[in-house]
């Protein structure tokens, strides 16, 4: 049985964790996380769990945590990651951190975007990057996952077979994208009040939100080329999903069928890759671990849309997936079917 | 010109106060306050607002107010409004109060459901509740009115011709009763996020729902019976509405239709009542002033379904008919054709 | 391998229903089929499916489908069940019903709330009525199942304990129903057009709705007394998700605690039913077979707030629960964990 | 007094029409059509309008319009205004068309992109173009006007001051547009059902949508370029309202002020626009003739932010603001204060 532990369980995507990791009957939760004091069970702040787990939410040391797990799904927030992953890796642990403390590789770009100095900046050049349909070799052996953001999956998964083939310029690339609620997080604050987002459609953050320079980062690497996107985010009057709508210019003239072979052929043997012909809708891949793309050609653009759940192949799923693979477990264990 | 200032101007019923006032060119918004001490401009906390009125948000004293204003709309939480309308009053100001504090007569029922000794009880037995349709000749002389709850409202305004016409018993009368998020107001809290209410409907607070005791009260003055009802409350997940679907005991045999026409007969001339034939929805009456109710018999039921605008005829445009009544304006100024 | 078939594939329910299959290696699914000529790939109708299951809607006669499957999911509309299943059980087939047409024990009744007449009465008495907590000894040995209707099975389950156990007043019953628009289906009409239902709740069919004698008649047979409930169904603007809220009269006084403990021993050992101390919202329940029930007293008053995911407990999750007890799977099998 | 018919009454701008005409004491509806053969009363079709206005929605040949009416809003589909507005302006009506029949000024083009043979080619060239921002001086004596499509509207009015002011390349400009659903109309159809659209956002004919040379030729017209836009609908889960989120490239560089006071002073005296600081949200607009905008500045693009409410600033009001230009009201009347 392998002991597994979720740091920060109020939240949405720890919920979704648990939901996944509760289909695999060789995982045990050992351990739920919060700051909460009264230590609340688990059903009390998240109902759908009722009958389904007896655990409260605890307020742990990552000593504690580390007698009790031997795998973390750390689902705090940026800046309290640091805080206790060294300590759970010093304790034996394997960590799956879906905060975005261990995503950029340079410390610098780290605290311009998220405005602290990282307390960990060793560890940032060496962290495996937990994006399994890109690096699926690197993950099995890491000790250390940092789980990629949603909105920069959703990207990154468009692009890479692109910017890899050769087929698109590195810069220049527009990314809007449209985000479901729940990637806003549990904490209240008015901006996410239901009257203020339903009903309601805005971009937010343009040019300054946080994913942008995690998606030129990967991309880069991925790609070996200088790539550079813009990133527009917008939000959406629905619970979850993302759509990405990526404007590109191709290289040469391309028909749209070739695009997609090539993109197919890229994630030959990806089982949460869906290259579809149609135009696909977040709802096609709720719930989900898909991931679903297509492209269009349009006066001189290559169009990539692309879509996920962004709590499933976004956080919680994606997290999964890397867990899988890290203990030797089936990639799909839990995911699919679904 | 007369003169208005609406207290706690940051939330959703002050938005609406503020676009019906608008509408009435005799009339002219002196001061909106709230406590944020930077006194941001209206726009920036009403974005819809732009280009439309040029004021701050002030965090003004009750003297400072009586200074600049003939009328005051109070759309202060309940406690707050008690603090501030004696000295409004004091300062000759005219107060329509969108809080609970002086709706209900006995002071120790306050005290039993808000949990706050009222420190203004002496006002409570002589406020004029606000409620046009059944008090019309009550409001115009008063210089204070309790504007009633959404939800005793749009209960009332269903029952009060059926209980006054005797139609149906005055006890075991079971509401259910549907409303919109807006309803819970403006400030953080998690159980008003978007996810938290999206794709869901629960009952909430039932049995215990403070406005129980405002709806027993209303009806048993307007029908001169010992009216007693049992009231569950529901969210929905849409922005505004509430619809009341309530389980009555007819005291005689009744056709639907004789039931339809003593209702047309009960609010002949009044203008925001419709009786009609069909099954209403919210959506009909949204961002309107109208009541639309119907009835329907069903196994020796009396179904009565009605519903309002909460933040229309169940707040905002309620408060503006009784303030035109005080003021002298026609009852529908602002409010109609809209 | 047990081979399935579903007719009627391109609804909501039968994407449930391929969903839910597709996690039971033991099943293959082996026809799908629709009245549409051209014969779509159920990617193109349902393309939440693409990559998972690969087979055509196509337009098979009862004797075709009964050469391909073993156990049947007949998710066609009522009238049109009847045409079919006496064919497939000549065929060999067992068959899971989920229109109305062999629910109601009464050829009479089902003529009068139907409008038609039915073309196979004679199986009407004997066909088992498929709500496994309160018949699991009688569905594994049946050939025909009739599957619930979504209000029904929410409606009884939250009453069927307190009848039972003589808890409440059989007669008076106020069954306040609201239900996300799923239930509908999926055939083109303008009263569930998205500008139509969003933002709206209103109630629908008052005391002419078809599940009414569903209800009367399951708990009157559950029960030994003669049941009637008033029953008012709401359309509510969500997806999926069934609420209802049902005041009932106590017999004698009863504390609610005293009524959650008979609820809990009524329903022990039984994996779906979770009776609970809060209030439930249908969120808790959607995407899960679970159906979430409490009460609450008030003012004489019983009320029981029962929910249920309506495309899944009330409908394919209970389908599949009846088909793991008749083909001899565990019952919770592709339902749980999920 | 002015008489107003409008044809195709039964659809969503059908019904906003009628609540702004409903505003102006001035205008008489003395018409409304539909092709229903029973001719419904129009409470029947729109219940909101219940004792606001007695109409039966007529089955009427243009001659019978003609004879009621001074002005006409016609509302029907595409193909169904060329069939009557002839017939209309030979009977003496001065006419506002709603459809695509009369926008484009190239009847090869119409041909295109309709699929139609247009049956009046020759007004196609000199019908006034009906967005008052840009052509107020032509609307006023003009007898036909063609009124903008929604999402045209509100890409135009974003994009002409920058092409104007020859602020941005005439070519490579994307427009990633964001509508609610209501836009799609009130025909049934299964992709606009509320399961379909709720929950889900997903982009449409790409590369294919109507408004695409319409808004290539406005622009063009206004501009004196030959500008040419990729234009990427997406279908939102909300009733109303329209974001376009559009990538421009600068000519030179440009600061967010200067360009944002270069709007300001395109638009001086224009009512309805509002050229804000803050990333505007469609529900800022919702229910107002508004149409707010922003722009930044990202990586050597410019963004301009644009919304509207498409069945109003999209539709009805701006059809509402030719006519009061046409027949000399106020070009505000009916739509301020709202």
């Amino acid at each position: 049985m392998t002991r597994v532990a979720i740091l920060g369980a109020t939240g949405y995507t720890a919920l979704e964790l648990i939901k996944i990791l509760l289909r695999n009957p060789e995982v045990e939760i050992t351990a739920l996380t919060s700051r909460q004091k009264d230590a609340p069970h688990v059903h009390a702040v998240h109902p759908s769990l009722h009958s389904r787990i007896d655990l409260n939410c605890e307020d742990l040391t990552p000593q504690q945590v580390a007698g009790r797990a031997d795998f973390v799904f750390c689902a705090l927030p940026h800046g309290a990651s640091t805080a206790v992953i060294p300590e759970l890796l010093a304790g034996g642990c394997r960590v799956i951190d879906l905060s975005a403390d261990y995503r950029l590789s340079d410390p610098g770009v780290y605290e311009e975007w998220y405005g602290l100095v990282h307390t960990d900046p060793t560890r940032l050049g060496s962290t495996v990057y937990g994006l399994p349909e890109l690096w699926a070799d690197r993950i099995p052996q890491a000790d250390l996952v940092a789980n990629p953001g949603c909105y920069t999956s959703t990207s990154i998964l468009g692009l890479a077979p692109l910017l890899c083939q050769n087929l698109i310029d590195a810069t220049g690339i527009c990314i809007d994208a449209k985000s479901g609620v729940s990637g806003a997080g549990r904490s209240p604050k008015m901006t996410t009040l239901y009257p203020e987002c339903n009903e309601s459609i805005s971009a937010y953050g343009v040019g300054r939100h946080r994913h942008t320079p995690e998606i030129d980062q990967v991309l880069t690497d991925v790609s070996g080329q200088n790539v550079e996107v813009v990133f527009t985010p917008h939000l959406v009057p629905m619970d979850r999903g993302i759509l990405c709508t990526m404007y590109t210019r191709p290289k040469t003239t391309v028909a749209e069928d070739d695009v997609l072979d090539a993109m197919r052929e890229y994630y030959k043997g990806k089982p949460f890759i869906r290259v579809v012909d149609h135009l696909p809708a977040t709802k096609d891949v709720a719930y989900s671990n898909f991931c679903d793309m297509t492209v269009r050609i349009s006066r001189g653009f290559l169009i990539v849309l692309c879509c996920t759940d962004n709590l499933i192949k976004g956080a919680a799923g994606v997290a999964v997936q890397n867990f899988n693979l890290m203990a030797g477990f089936e990639e799909t264990t839990g995911l699919l079917p679904v």
